[in-house]
């Protein structure tokens, strides 16, 4: 990563939430694998949400070769957004109510994984951020499952984070009305895992670091 | 609502998991104010992340009368996407590992809300959403306030909802792996809310409801 905004990531308002540098965009990254790729197709903006895992400065998603959104946004601009809601600051005014906000916007163009063996070391990053060890113990892919997988890249060479983490910007002439003002925290949590018939007796699969610290 | 399927809306994969009818796609809209607005500006996609929020059959963003990102989506075409990330499906082979999720997409073209009542009855239920009763104790805004905000509104004429919320596909040769396969069901939780200094004596405000039922 460049560090540098572009005409495209440079902050034209609220440059207080703005952060350029790889350490900040990376952990977003990593903490939220849904996102949206938006594409252009005959004029018209397309944005179907879908997972992104990243391996350095570069991020990666898949979808069935079949895909027609995948064979539309190859070779071609696109934006992929990705964000977490990390909060609802609540303020003494309607207006200045606001959210607490990890974001990564991403610019560029995406190319194809052609190479079976590029596509194998891909997919096995991928599932490894979904679930720490779990290539160790699920079947790996086929020829066939391969070949039916088309992945995507971009290097995270125009991307801009923004991140609002702080609490209630009311106005001086508010800051004395009855009403109760701060922020509610908002957290991802993953629930009690449901095993299918004939699995009990298996170790349940571990979750991304994002997830982990949360797991009663 | 319509009900039907546009060329833009109908599914070209996954059929078992499209819904266009209203209350599917409603309930989806409620429990998720995180969105993406896409829009093209000379051949390049954008896609901000935001909040939106529903009235009957037309959902409303908004941000600042200065925002570039919204001078450049009212009167044009635009892909609106929200997503809520259910579970993970965790299977006994790495290619049928998947997630099971609600997402809306919604297309067309965004119209500008530009009288001031309108603009305050907006306003007031965005927030409503964000907190029931909130309205009732917070200041209102006021006219440069108003003034301030730009208000954009789409008819959900054109809208698909997709729902995967099921278990495990494994192809039959893997079901009798020696692996734990199942759902870790994930859920978006309210923390402990961090009120303000002089706000200990208030009430602390009423979450959504989609939120509601989750907290402690």
């Amino acid at each position: 990563m460049t560090n540098t905004p572009t005409a495209r990531t440079r902050a034209k308002r609220f440059h207080d939430r703005a952060r350029y540098d790889a350490e900040t965009v990376h952990a977003i990254l990593d903490a939220q694998p849904n996102c949206t790729v938006a594409y252009v197709i005959d004029g018209t903006p397309y944005a179907p949400p879908t997972l992104q895992w990243r391996e350095g400065d570069t991020i990666y998603w898949h979808g069935s070769s079949a895909s027609r959104m995948l064979r539309q946004s190859a070779n071609h601009q696109v934006c992929v957004s990705v964000m977490l809601f990390d909060g609802m600051v609540m303020a003494r005014s309607a207006f200045r109510h606001s959210m607490n906000y990890r974001s990564v916007v991403i610019y560029g163009q995406f190319v194809t994984v052609d190479a079976e063996k590029d596509k194998k070391i891909a997919m096995a990053a991928f599932l490894e951020h979904v679930s720490p060890g779990r290539n160790a113990v699920a079947r790996p892919p086929n020829a066939a499952e391969l070949a039916g997988t088309r992945i995507l890249r971009i290097p995270l060479a125009e991307a801009v984070a923004k991140i609002r983490n702080w609490g209630v910007e009311d106005n001086a002439d508010d800051l004395n009305l009855p009403v109760w003002a701060g922020v509610i925290p908002l957290t991802l949590q993953a629930g009690t895992a449901q095993p299918e018939a004939g699995s009990a007796g298996y170790p349940v699969p571990s979750l991304p670091k994002s997830l982990q610290s949360e797991r009663t």
